[in-house]
This record gives structure tokens, sequence and C-alpha cells, in this order.
């Protein structure tokens, strides 16, 4: 068990690392905790004995997300909600997603000790679906809190054919505090409640699946902490950083053709060879993308080669340009200047050049007000301030349709993530923590200044 | 059933494109002959009967290949063998290898109807394996015939588990006329015969499937015609060519390793991406061995990304390098300078190299006095006199190890083979069965010098 007596963040660093392994991992030799699962019950089982430790009441919602609330001084005040995921990716990290769970947690316990109310109550939220490493969808869970599910895509099966209705219709679903969470609720949706206010130990059911949204109005604010997962606030020697929003991405598939031929029998001059085509290709990504001087980034990750044999020239190479940007006119202005490009390289060596699009996510900014207000926390607790996109996608991004968002990067080392090395400092986690607990401070000064 | 009367150049297209199709292709819709396969028995009884009505006496050896005997003037000569192979890839294309046994079959038969008889014998042999596309082993039969074949190498089996003994086993073999062949036999070669001087038609044995190596001073010289598999003829405007010998061929397996990254989260400036870098080599190798100005050629025909996602910068990419030319001095001068290039690349980059050699082919020059031969039979055709080096291999880079060989190019359209769009014009084909019966006019000629 962890020791109770840790300082905070070093406790939400060892709650991580508690939860790496059996029963709340369903791998051997490593972490993996998908939506639903065992080691997913597991996991929330551990997490409701922490919420309530913290001060906080515990429910689940009907999308089996595990939520912990912490009462306001002004009954019927919008909620801060403060969230990240259980999940993982498989042989994954264990602070991916849990450690700004934990985090939340102990922005509570900190508060519960001082016995401070803020003018708005605080939920915990821990998300069940943030990865998709199970059913072919993801962010799920957030999706169904923020309202922009559709119910079509509840129709869904893991890779041994269990759909997730049977895997929710397995799922116990822990007791839910009537008289502090019906607040919360959207309008028009009702819970099955026994007569002492408290939830019963049921199963869950996917047609209630929706009623996991929030009502809006009921939300005052989305913040979200969590791992890099990227190399930046290392390179620059910073513990954390606030975030100004999930960057834009457009992603390409390439089909490069040329003349397939023998290794042997076709003298170089002679060749229309797609994957050198294809190699100067790569290069102008990088270049491009580098020459921006920006934020923006241009990955090839996949690359394939037809008929792919030692001895043949091949005829056709494929791969994927994957391009983000905080700002998608940056993001934009490097795509067509790699697309030209490519254009170029094509005609000059006779090349077919054949370029679809296949995502287009548009930027999900977080809220310049509460970016200030987390500049202000950074800079009261000693720390340079320091903005910084996430390139990759979160919870944050996807909560954004329901509430202002709000999000604060940590430090992880090597900038590695969706992997067994990850790692956090614990007094950066402590950084995290007071940045967190100055946020929200000054968020409940401006909260009471507008009301 | 193929026109008597077509002029011998395109009747032996003719005869070729004849069997493309069932009963002498297994595929449906496309041509797939492969060794001991019913389509290759069939394609031996059609070949069987153009044989004798060229006025060759036909043979199967031990290793199932069919024989065709032309007899010379002087009793006890060694022979012209002439050979190609019967066998195709899968879906391949119809004179890659046919041609050259069609064309032996032509040379005989002009020769038979001027009722002309050379110093020595012919024998052309269609060899079962060539291509290697049934059995885990290429050339098995060339091989065997020129003695350099293990009897380990035929403990092997086809994808569905058929042994190559149970596929000889169920092989129906030709009748082997002995007065006429048992000459060509190596010495301690015995084989069943029947009284009247001809082998009944039995099955094939494993057992004694190396019998089937010829005896060296029984053979005066080995002749194969064959598409060249490459545009070089195409491009220079020429129906044939005097192949110098198959290239030497060096292949490496290359390893380069990065750093693998989130692909929205890493800065283009803290990357270590190997795609990137290897994509670097891959330019390097088109440029190195462009810029020699020889025959040399390299290729990079696989490529693979590792983990290959597109929203991750790989940490691992793996590629092949293949190194080819007729000289082993200037293949290795230009892949000394490529492995220089990628270790510099590499440093640059701060990327890990790993380069593996996989295989050094020594080059396998064909005979300096036949070559002069052959161009002086171009010369008397009225061709231009064109050198060049054959980049894949052949039969006749086995049946080197026999005798002295020459290899005569007719050029493809496009350079096209192992496909169903391999096409050859019957002109050129005609030009070549020319030039075909002056280098042997003219080998006549060396040999009466020389006994």
């Amino acid at each position: 068990m962890t020791a109770p007596d840790l300082p905070s963040g070093a406790r939400a660093v060892a709650r991580c690392d508690e939860l790496r392994f059996a029963p709340y991992s369903d791998m051997e030799g490593g972490l993996f905790r998908a939506y639903l699962t065992p080691a997913y019950a597991a996991a929330q089982g551990a997490l409701s004995g922490w919420m309530e430790a913290a001060g906080m009441t515990v429910r689940t919602d009907a999308a089996a997300n595990l939520v912990g609330r912490y009462e306001g001084a002004v009954r019927g005040a919008p909620a801060l909600v403060i969230g990240s995921h259980l999940d993982s990716v498989r042989d994954g990290g264990p602070y991916d997603g849990p450690l700004g769970v934990m985090l939340g947690v102990e922005v509570v316990a900190a508060l519960h000790a001082q016995g401070r109310r803020l003018p708005f109550p605080i939920e915990v939220y821990a998300f069940g679906d943030e990865e998709g490493s199970r059913f072919p969808a993801a962010m799920l869970t957030s999706r169904a809190v923020a309202g922009t599910l559709d119910a079509a895509a509840l129709d869904v099966a893991d890779g041994e054919g269990v759909t997730l209705a049977q895997a929710l219709g397995g799922m116990p679903m822990a007791p839910v505090r009537v008289e502090r969470s019906r607040e919360t609720l959207a309008p028009g949706v009702s819970t099955t409640l026994d007569t002492n206010g408290a939830g019963s130990v049921g199963l869950g059911d996917v047609a209630s699946y929706l009623t996991a949204r929030r009502d809006p109005a009921a939300t005052l604010a989305y913040l979200e902490a969590h791992i890099e997962q990227g190399p930046v606030l290392e390179a620059d020697g910073l513990a954390v950083g606030t975030v100004t929003g999930i960057a834009a991405q457009l992603r390409y598939a390439v089909t490069v053709s040329g003349m397939a031929g023998h290794a042997g029998t076709t003298a170089m001059r002679l060749r229309r060879d797609p994957l050198a085509g294809a190699a100067a290709m790569v290069l102008a990504v990088e270049q491009l993308a580098r020459g921006d001087n920006s934020d923006v980034v241009a990955t090839v990750g996949t690359i394939e080669a037809l008929p792919g044999a030692a001895n043949v020239i091949p005829g056709e190479v494929r791969f994927t340009i994957d391009v983000r940007s905080g700002s998608e006119a940056r993001r934009d202005g490097v795509a067509a200047a790699i697309l030209e490009r490519l254009r170029e390289i094509a005609g000059v060596r006779a090349l077919e050049l054949d370029v679809a699009l296949i995502h287009d996510l548009a930027a999900s900014p977080c809220d310049p007000a509460l970016m200030d207000l987390m500049d202000a926390a950074l800079d009261a607790a000693g720390q340079p301030v320091r903005r910084l996109v996430s390139g990759a996608g979160h919870d944050a991004m996807v909560m954004a349709a329901l509430s202002p968002t709000a999000m604060l990067f940590i430090r992880c080392r090597d900038g590695i993530s969706h992997n067994p090395a990850e790692h956090v400092e614990p007094a950066d986690v402590e950084i995290a923590l007071q940045v967190m607990l100055g946020f929200i401070e000054r968020l409940g000064e401006t909260f009471a200044a507008c009301t």
C-alpha cells in the first residue's frame, strides 16, 4: 500500500506506480489496463478509496467513469471538473492519464486537509477510455460526458467480439450518492436510487450510456494535468508548462508510382524509382517543417515499398505524412509547401503522385483567460512561465465542447510515453500540484468577482 | 496448334505463347509452370514433339530435364549444349526461359532442314528449375547437370509439404534413347535400359538425381539465349547483345536506429528520426551508383519503419541495398563509397547504423573467346556489336562450372519480365536465331581447326 505520509506529489506518483501491476493490469510483466476490464474495475476500486479518503463522495456515471465530488461553499454553483483517464495502451507507462487523476485527488485532499471550501464544487473524473486500446474508437467516455457522442458510436466490439454493451453490462458500477450528484446531471437524466439516497451497486447498461453527459450550465471549467509525452519541457529545463491547446492536425496518405524493374538488369539512367523519389520527399517533409522555425511538426511514420523484394526496384511506394501545429494557419502553410515540393520531385523524376487527405482535425485551443490564470499560478510557484502546444490529443480537447478548458503539462524523461520507460520526477509532480492549487485559488477569486 | 510454316523466329515465339495457357500452365488466367507439376509434364510433352520434329532424339535426365540431341559429324566429340529453362514464376511471362529452349530447337531444325552436321553434336536442355518457384532453392536442375549440387540440397519440400523426392517420384520420365545418349553420361553413371536400346517411360527417383551431371569432357560449350529482362538494349535500339557475364552482387541489410517519439509532441529540433536518415541514405545509394557512370547498379528494394504508425516518429528503419556490376572491383568501389556515406549520414544525425553483408556473389564471366565469336556473328548478321552484363542470374552462371559459356540477350519491351506483360518482337527473335547459327558456324570452324 501507498505510504499515507508521503508528500502529495510523491503520493500521486506512488499511486500511479501501484496501479501498474496486477490486479490493476491485465498483462503479465507490464501495464495494460483497457476500458471495462477486470484491471479497470480493480483500479476504480482503489481510486474510489483514495477519493473518499480525500473527502470526496464517489459515483460511477453511465459511461463507467469514476467521479469524485468535493462540495463548494455555494450550493448550486457550477463545478470545476478536474480529469484525465485511467486506461492505458498495451505495455504502456503508468503516468499517461492516471497522474492527472491522482493530482485531482491530491488537490482535493489538500483543500480538505485545510477544511477549505471554494465557491464552487470540484469533481474529479477518471475517464475510462481515452486511448481507444480496446474498442475501435477513442475518447468514448469524455465524448459521452461532453455530450458529443452519437448513439451509433456505441455499436462497437473489441478484438474478441465482445461488444461495448456486453462489456458495460458486466461492469459493477459504484454507488451513486444522490444528494450530492443529482445537481450535476443534465436535465431530464434520471437515476435509479435506493431510499437512503445512495444508488446500489449495479451493472452498466449501454442504453443509458449517453446520460453520462454533463449539463454545461453545471460545469464551470475543465482542468487537466498530463505528462507532456514530448521532450520540450525537458529540453528547456522546466518542470511544468501552460498548454495553449491541442494542435491542429493534417494527415495524408501518399502513393508514389514509378517503374518496377529487376534490380540487376535496369541501368541507373533508365530507372524511374519511386523509392528514391519518396526518399527525396521524406527529406523535404523534414526540411520544410524544420525550416518553419515554429511549433509545426511533420512526420513520416510509415513507409512501404511494393512489391518489396531486395532484388526488385519498387514500382510503388506508400507513406504517410502527419502535420501539426497549434495554429491551423501555420500547419496549412507548411502542408501546402510540402505538397508543392512533392509535386516538384515527382515531376522531375517522372513519377506519378497521389496524395489523399485522410485526417483534418481543427485545433482545440485552451481558454485564454484560464491560460492567464495558469501563467499566474506558475509565476506564484516560482516557475518560469512557458506556454506550449499539445501535439497529442487529450480528453481536454473533447471537454472543450462542454466548458472552457485549461491544461498543465508535466515534464517526462526523454519525452517517452506509451512505453514502460515512461518516467516523471516526484518533485515535478509536487510543483504541478502547487500550480494547480494556485490556479484553482485564482479561479475562485475570479468566480467570486463575477457572481 | 502452331502453324508449321512460320519463319523460325516467329515459330519460337508462337511456341512460347502456346505454352502460356492450360494444360501448360497450372494457374487460371495466367502462366504458372513450376518444376515437376502437371503443367511442367505437359510442356515437356509438347516440347518433346517439337524436338523430334526438328530431328533430335529426346530423353529425360535424372533431374527431369528434357534433353534433345542432334548428332554431329564426328562420333565421340563433346557436345555444344544449348539451354534455358521451362519453368516460370507465378503469373509470369512466356519468354523468360522457354524462348531460349525454343531457339535451341530452331537452331537444330535449321541445320536439320539443310541436312547439315557440325563437327560436334548439339544437345538442347530444357531445365526444370531455374526460378525456384516451387521449392526453396533455385537452379536445382542446372546445378545437377553442372555437378555442383549437394545431395543435402535435395531434402526440400514445397509450400504444401510435398518433397522433391515425392514430386519426382510422380513424374513420368520420357524414354531414354540409349544408343545416342550414353556417351554424354558421366563415367560411372548407369541407366536401366530395355533391350532394344530405348529406356521405357518410368518415374523419377531422387536417389539417382545427381547422376544428371554431365561429363565435362563431353561438353564443348554452353550457349544460352534469353530475354534481357532489362531496358538496356531497347534504350539503345538494339535487337540483341553479347552478354559479358553474370554480374557480381553484394547485398546488405541495413538498420538505422534513432529515437522513437510521438509525432505530435516532439519538436523538430529535438528529433533523431531514423527514417529521415534512411531517406538521405537511399538517395546516396542512387547518387553514388549513378555517379559511377558504369554498369554498376544499386537498389533499395525494401524499406520498413518501426513501429510503423502514422503518428509515431520511427525508432528504427530497416532496408536492403543490392549492388551489382560485371566487375567485382567496380561493384566493391561503389559499395565502399555507399557504406562510407551511410556512416557520415548516421554520424551527422546522431543515428546508430548497423550494416550486415547478406550476399556476396562473385561475377560469372562468359568465355572471352566465345564472346568474340558472338560478336563476329552479330557483325555478320548486320547487327551492331554491343556487349552488356547480365544483372540477373541465369542457368549459364551455373553451367560455367562445367564448360565455357556464351549468352545472347534479346530485347524485351520496357525491360519487363516476371510479368504477363513480358513481350518480344518475333523479328528480334529471328535475328537472335541467325546470330546463334552464325555463332555455331564459327564455333564449328574453331573446333575443326583445333582438332
